[in-house]
């Protein structure tokens, strides 16, 4: 039979091997390895009888066949760096061995169904998230195309060295959709927990996102005395554990500085700047605003008395979203039609359904994976767990 | 006249323009930059009637004239990142200031004067501190052409691409000097706080570097719990402070993390690996071992209560050196001669004088600089004071 589980963990096996670096998986917008990894996954979109375009940011859409609004089911193909092998990647390869395992029974399903691969929801490369999603659904915004990554490339630049249009990104539309599903490994312990292959999510936490810069002085590390010292490290070390204090201080919230960079950086200077990215996720938006502002006079506190400088600057600020009612049923009869416990959970991590589910009803269906690693190569999902996945994917794409 | 302060001030701000960066001074080992810098420089020296050779790691040596060993004057001309102009340059040129004021008057020191300037003190390239003075001194060890720079580049290709040779600069073998002689700012306040325009130095501090790395493990940001995590940042920011506050229980001891790099390093991966170097400075060696010490049971301490795991490398730990009372004795009768009050002081800044000091009689002449500040675009030296340590090393090559 096609689109089998052990299908799509092969493919995932295929893609795994196409990265940016020797030896561990990395994938970034608008990279060769992106558009390798593109091209195999467009290959076996037409291989499935869709209809393969590319659009103007990069986006692999396997095109719908039949008339009115597709229903969507997609997800990423790009990485974080040291990536595992299913962030992503097991959205696109179960959406398209649904896609296959109907066409190969003969049953079409009542809305015309597109698969489709975003080329960037990590933002790694310029730090922006839903890149892709944002320009599938004509909300990309143009201040973007000035974005700069680690080289010095502008996003406007990478776009077009990867063969697309950034003025067109910037002007296409929302299209009409009759709604969109996205596969995704949980990246959380729950499932597992629980011993479940997979959950119905009902909403996709908030997140704020802070860079926070603090300046110091810097100075040679072998004559600056202690006391004399406004070391920016040090100060950004009390932020950190700080930021620590603040996300074990009420359940489900977390808080995390993921990024520094320190300058100048060598061993016999004490470090005069210090840049960080704050993140803080909370599925109830007033408990996540309220952290940020601990986190916030904390970080005053502690820069007011060592005397450092610090910029607080908003990066983004995501409110928590609530997913479709009327998918989420449907989902979750799918879900008991396959014989499974329905359990709804909420989803901290970030993914294309938030951005989705602001030109249609959108939803999310969690697959379990080991110890809740994801970002990390000892990601792993079950044989068995995608199996299920597919088993509801089927059922929902017929009508739930 | 020739040789004046204002003349070494002028040559040191034309040095500051030759950098690898635009908008900054940065002139590493074996760059464009440390070669454009090391050509004005020779040409100065053959003004001065020096007879200048490269040797094969491209130390610049302006050749003494007349018979028997040479009292050596230099300092270095590379520079850490961003830095100041004055650091190692002001060495240099108030040795060939000097030799040029002598040659102007006609007089004639009693033994050969050689002016060096070496090619790499600060080992911001390839992390080994006094590499130019290693390889004058014949004392450069064959391993460190493995080194790698941040680009991948081998020190020996490095060399190699600089216009040098590693194996000639491997075999070469110790020369035989009449003496060394340093000058250099003094990188710290006492001079500033003490209203004195030079210092003779007894003594350079000794140096513990160490490579921590604490590995936890990486995990998505927004999905792994607080209470689950290993973060291996939150691990480093402790140890951050726990260095700081064994630097600060000892009057005279300097610890510092300076560096640091955090892998993924992205802002929404919990961060699974921080590798930093740590540098602890005292006069005393013993308080100095005590310090490092305490830092390791901190260090382990810390790993222990959060599951992560530490990696402790010594890097190098550079005894203190005491400089040769002999010329210590030489170098302050010159002080007073120039009528100045004699001030002795220790280093905590390592210097080329350390190496020089282990094949023949070393000395060093602190001149003030402002606020103490180096390694920064601020540091900042008052002509006045220059034109004390010109008369200085005047009277020294005389004879003191």
């Amino acid at each position: 039979m096609a689109g089998t589980a052990a299908d799509v963990l092969a493919r995932a096996d295929e893609l795994a091997a196409i990265s940016e670096e020797p030896g561990r998986l990395t994938r970034r917008f608008a990279t060769p390895a992106l558009a390798r990894a593109g091209d195999r996954v467009a290959g076996w979109m037409e291989e499935a009888g869709l209809t393969v375009r590319r659009d103007a940011v990069g986006n692999l859409i396997g095109g719908a066949h039949g008339d009115g609004p597709p229903l969507v089911l997609g997800s990423h193909l790009d990485t974080v760096p040291n990536a595992g092998r299913y962030d992503g990647v097991l959205g696109v390869l179960a959406a398209l061995g649904a896609v296959e395992r109907l066409a190969a029974r003969g049953e079409r399903p009542p809305v015309p169904v597109e698969v489709v691969a975003f080329a960037d929801e990590e933002g790694t490369r310029f730090g922006t998230s839903y890149l892709g999603s944002a320009a599938y659904t004509g909300a990309m915004e143009r201040e973007w195309l000035d974005l700069v990554d680690a080289d010095g490339v502008t996003l406007a630049e990478a776009i077009v060295a990867a063969g697309g249009d950034p003025e067109r990104a910037v002007a296409s539309a929302a299209p009409t959709l009759a709604g969109y599903l996205e596969v995704h490994i949980e990246q959380g312990p729950v499932l597992e927990r629980e011993d479940l292959a997979v959950g119905v999510v009902a909403a996709i936490a908030g997140q704020t996102r802070v860079r926070v810069v603090a300046r110091g002085e810097a100075g040679h590390a072998g004559t600056l005395p202690m006391a004399a010292r406004r070391d920016a490290l040090a100060a950004a070390s009390e932020v950190v554990l700080e930021v620590e204090r603040v996300g074990r201080s009420t359940d489900g919230l977390v808080a995390t500085i993921g990024a520094m960079s320190i300058s100048p950086n060598v061993g016999n200077v004490v470090p005069g700047e210090v840049r960080m990215l704050l993140e803080v996720r909370h599925a109830d938006d007033a408990v996540r605003a309220g952290a940020t502002h601990a986190v916030r006079a904390g970080v005053e506190r502690i820069a007011s008395a060592r005397g450092v400088d610090v910029a607080w600057t908003l990066r983004y600020d995501t409110p928590a979203v609530e997913l479709s009612p009327d998918l989420r049923r449907r989902l979750a009869a799918s879900v008991e039609a396959a014989g499974q416990p329905v359990r709804t959970l909420v989803s901290g991590a970030g993914h294309d359904a938030v951005v989705l589910s602001r030109i249609c009803p959108a939803a999310m269906l969690f697959v379990r994976c080991a110890g809740g690693i994801s970002h990390d190569p000892r990601e792993s999902v079950a044989e068995a767990d995608v199996a299920v996945a597919l088993a509801v994917l089927e059922r929902f794409l017929l009508g739930g």
